[in-house]
């Protein structure tokens, strides 16, 4: 219903453009930088914005949200202490400078400017980087910031689709696998651990995940069984000694290569003692807050090494067609079954709704997503 | 004088081929591990084991030390606890299985075999791997496990050919440099330190120089700066907040992308931290036994990586053709005057002198490389 498509007499690369103008739009904008907890209980920091689209330029897409996650990487952003600061403006016409939060999420192309190529209306597409904003109804963006997802259709949610840009192949990039070898991990239980789960099981390679000690740990277990996990360890049971002689039972003389770090401290330092030579000790996240201490002798005798991974320096670092290549494999995956959506929560973001109610349902979201309380992703739906 | 060369009907690849058989040799041999102080004070573990060279076999060669230093890996090598674990034997015809001491050395062929190729009698040639034991007046073995010195004459001194070994070219298989591009590096006053202030100076890098704060300071200041030093800070400045923004001064601009560290702990930890973007992290030693502390935030969001250095690797991942590659690289920094001796003590091992003098003698230098206490490294040269 916001959508004006119509043919068009000199047809490029896209086979419709169209213009989308005067649409009205909401965006979930803040102002300053600050704690989520603050910021949210501070209305006029973190508030809805309503806008309307701009006609569309030359080289532009207008897009049509239709679903978004709330990323504790999003929360850190609207603290300032994430790496990527979006600039505070007004180009959505606000009083003041301000910044959309949000930086996943997969959208439909509503409008084509004349000058764009390779895109067609109705495509499903992801923002190509972080930091552009996706807790907001519409956008009116360069065609060259948007990505298309390539092979979807009706088998791939929306779910799957909004929460595919944060899991870049990690394991591809950093190891050469064989069949039969082993990953480790820890925060097996987090969206991209149970990811990588997939992934490596879909791959023939095996796994070893460890996770917090918890009331329904069996329960846990069977979940990340149920995925593909080959074995699944306590964070206690890691750092017991006898631990050692049991995993090089599970190992049999096949390679453990790669330790893909989420949590930091000792649980990661646990991590790269398992490490074969040349094994990579990957760090992606840090939810225990703690460095962890790297000992001296497997990095000059066993070649190991340690590396970080940021997917926004993926994203920069491969081209769009490495990007589309990557998408396609996951969505060939989802389509073959072996990749489950994240445990998810519905955050509904009713665009006709009161202001009010939008704001009360968004901070409930972010702040499940930022205690841990929710039952999984939030993820906003943009609804009428 | 235990040389036995004559010319040979069918040449092959080298000048002269001939036999040196019954030669008689000596080598410092162990036959336990234990502690150095240990082994030492328990002569029989820790001795001279006389013996004389074997015929000739067809792809072997028979060499003569010159000069051999006592590295502190070689005494962890004695005690048992260096990965590489030279064999317990009795192929010198000792009673015992024992094995010989050293890992680094300059040595003279004085015979060879009629199939070896690419060696000639007279050349100065050095152990090709690490734990073929270098303690020792003689030696008879493959051709495969030595490696010709290219361009060594009068101009280089044997305490250079005996410590050239030790140092490939650190910083070159790790980063690409460019001219004015900045190297950190803590340790800076050790033997790999000044070597890594002279190439680098010598190709145009500069240095940022960590060492331990001491009385002489000055002195050891301005000695490094003859050596081409850029800067030298001591460890306690390192770790101070200032120095953040002087660094910064000197860095005008210009890359830091390599951090050398002999140290570990906290000291490595502080090093990582003023690294650029895609800086590497490199440990060859831990002088301090304490693991070093990596935050995540780098990793993640700077690329910066962590990695070992281990010459022996280095020696293993890299062909013939690439070592002396590198040999004749450094070789040719020596004879421009680029490339300083390492500060060393002479230690006499007189062949024909008796047993117990020459174990007091040695006992005395490894001692001294145990303990700091020498006034360099100690470094054994083999006279009649």
């Amino acid at each position: 219903m916001h959508l004006v498509v119509r043919p068009l007499s000199t047809v490029k690369s896209s086979l419709f453009y169209s213009t989308s103008s005067h649409v009205p739009a909401r965006a979930m904008v803040y102002a300053q930088y600050g704690k989520p907890s603050e910021v949210l209980s501070r209305m006029p920091l973190y508030r809805i914005h309503k806008h309307t689209l701009p006609d569309v330029k030359p080289q532009d897409v207008h897009i049509r949200f239709l679903a978004a996650p709330i990323n504790p990487a999003d929360c850190n952003q609207v603290e300032g202490v994430y790496p990527i600061k979006p600039p505070f403006n007004t180009s959505l016409g606000s009083d003041e400078p301000v910044a959309v939060g949000g930086n996943e999420g997969v959208a439909e192309v509503i409008a084509l400017g004349d000058q764009v190529k390779g895109f067609s209306v109705g495509d499903k597409v992801v923002m190509a980087q972080a930091g552009r904003g996706t807790w907001r109804s519409h956008a009116a963006l360069p065609a060259s910031e948007v990505q298309l997802l390539p092979g979807f259709n009706s088998q791939v949610s929306l779910v799957h689709a909004a929460t595919l840009t944060a899991h870049p192949h990690i394991n591809v990039d950093n190891v050469e696998h064989h069949i039969g070898d082993y990953v480790i991990q820890n925060g097996a239980n987090s969206a991209v651990g149970q990811f990588v789960i997939q992934i490596a099981h879909a791959w023939g390679l095996k796994t070893i995940n460890v996770v917090r000690d918890r009331p329904n740990l069996d329960e846990l277990k069977e979940y990340l069984t149920s995925l593909g996990a080959t074995h699944i360890l306590t964070e206690e049971e890691l750092s017991k000694r006898e631990t050692r002689s049991k995993l090089k039972g599970w190992l049999d003389g096949r390679k453990l290569r790669l330790a893909l770090n989420c949590v930091g401290g000792k649980n990661a330092t646990e991590l790269g003692r398992y490490l074969d030579h040349e094994g990579k000790h990957v760090t992606y996240g840090a939810m225990s807050k703690q460095p962890m201490a790297v000992p001296a002798a497997p990095l000059i005798f066993k070649d190991v090494s340690y590396h970080g991974f940021w997917v926004s320096r993926w994203t920069d670092t491969h081209s769009r067609q490495e990007r589309e290549a990557m998408f396609g494999d996951l969505i060939n995956l989802i389509k073959e079954g072996k990749l489950r959506e994240p445990v998810w929560e519905k955050v509904s973001w009713k665009l006709n709704a009161s202001e009010q109610e939008n704001e009360t349902a968004f901070k409930e979201a972010v702040n499940k997503g930022i205690t841990g309380f929710g039952k999984g992703k939030q993820i906003v739906f943009f609804e009428d």
